[in-house]
């Protein structure tokens, strides 16, 4: 990565200085202190009270699901290189001797464990759609989630975390309302993160598809207007950081898991999420590093 | 397991019936309803208060950690069989397809992964031991976290989950220090506890370590009264379930990590943790599905 696109006036350090994030010796697993949590989960009671005319069912997931569902949808072709699988040890106690003593040798001691039936979830909103199976009431389906998300991508730049949080609201109904209902979010979030004092622009965007194959996948993605993201600049003004991401799955997962509106066609789904600790991030970098010293009017909306 | 022993009268049915927790096809990985959501989180808050005096500091960890780390302390010995390994794949193109391949065929893929640098957490406390590292100052240091807990141990039985939130408090100093301070939370637990009508008892404890030897190892945590519980029936009254528990590390960590008290010497560690999964389990099951319903006493408490 060019040192030059992020942390040219010392980000991290500063962030670690002043208790806002605390080092673990591993990238993108940063501790987090009490200023940005509280930060974080003010910034998320916004959104809550922002959408509370939505009247959406909350649903929470632990950061685990089922290893069938990574398969069924098709994330092993497209984003092998961000999943993360759980292994544990299933051995007998000689097996178990022999794991430890490989461990204390030095040596490598994996190929002992045996997948297990679960994964680390990679986007908030995956465990919510085996949930909307079968017939959908008139107007459709609105949940939202705030679950913790697994990426494997370590790098040492703060906004870039192998786990991380995502608020996001689900939609799925007839095309037409989840395609509306989409777009008026769009909106919405950027005047929500506008109203924070945030210098947030929107885009058409496409998902880190895997390989050669990938690249066209994501061409698509572009061309098909399938997703949006929320950008602010966080780490560089040439490459602004996405905060909050729109995407419309048009029927991918509720023809897994055969989902229909009320109509009786195949229903769509779309998502928008906020990357809880990028919004955060994206906080401190525009306002510093107290929160005592933001402008009177974000405050005003995060700490009412 | 025996059926006698648990959910002999439906409480799982009831929980899911009432939207507190919701099925995920995975044992021990359920979806969290609004209201389960509400009752923990105001259970956590009251623990925060009735702490607050200690002013112990506020940190955050994701829900992985590094695997340097769990072979360092030795979890690999004692508790393979609850680890959970985070692997991914980081391979070419071309393996990418032939793992595409494996999943649509139906074939095992997982040896085509690779461990990653991270492993789940295996207790709340443990990404916080090396933060202490060095000399504490004068009456040591007490942290406090909540995070989430990975144990392979699927079951349907509802207070046993794979991933589940564990809010702690962790003390490091003087052994005299840390044992005092042990002490006057298992007493300060408990009225917490029994103040929200819970029908708990304190008792000696020792962690499941795995195998044989596992079973000596367990003997003489027992034997040095190194662990204690405190009980509430949830599934059964036989075999009541350990909603909060208190560990006295000793050195374990502190000479792992070279943590000092102020005098020199080697510190020492303990912890305490709420398993809040569990605790807001057996609220519902003492006072009811509905917390509208709950005693008065009760409910000002959480609801204040």
């Amino acid at each position: 990565m060019d040192a030059r696109t992020y942390d040219v006036d010392g980000f991290t350090e500063a962030l670690v200085e002043h208790g806002l994030m605390v080092p673990t010796g591993i990238r993108g697993a940063w501790g987090r202190g009490p200023v940005f949590e509280d930060i974080l989960r003010r910034f998320d009671d916004l959104v809550t009270r922002t959408a509370a005319p939505d009247r959406a069912q909350e649903l929470m997931f632990p950061p685990i699901l089922a290893r069938a569902m990574i398969e069924k949808l098709g994330y092993m072709d497209n984003f092998p290189q961000l999943a993360g699988s759980v292994h544990s040890f299933m051995g007998t106690d000689k097996q178990a001797l022999e794991l430890s003593a490989k461990v204390h040798a030095g040596e490598r001691w994996e190929d002992m464990l045996a997948p297990t039936d679960v994964m680390l979830t990679p986007a908030a909103c995956y465990p919510v759609y085996p949930t909307f199976q079968g017939l959908l009431p008139e107007g459709g389906k609105l949940v939202t989630v705030m679950n913790w998300v697994f990426r494997h991508e370590p790098s040492d730049e703060p906004t870039r975390l192998q786990h991380f949080r995502m608020r996001e609201y689900i939609r799925v109904g007839r095309p037409d309302e989840v395609v509306q209902w989409r777009d008026a979010w769009l909106q919405r979030g950027l005047a929500l993160l506008e109203g924070l004092g945030l210098p947030v622009q929107s885009d058409v965007a496409s998902d880190p598809f895997f390989g050669r194959a990938g690249r066209m996948m994501a061409a698509g993605q572009v061309e098909q207007k399938l997703k949006f993201e929320i950008l602010c600049p966080v780490i560089s003004r040439e490459k602004p950081t996405a905060i909050c991401s729109f995407n419309w799955h048009q029927d991918h997962f509720s023809s897994v898991f055969r989902i229909r509106s009320a109509d009786g066609g195949t229903a769509h789904t779309a998502c928008l999420g906020f990357g809880l600790e990028r919004v955060t991030l994206a906080l401190i970098k525009q306002h510093g590093y107290d929160p005592a010293d933001w402008p009177q009017a974000v405050r005003s909306q995060l700490w009412q």
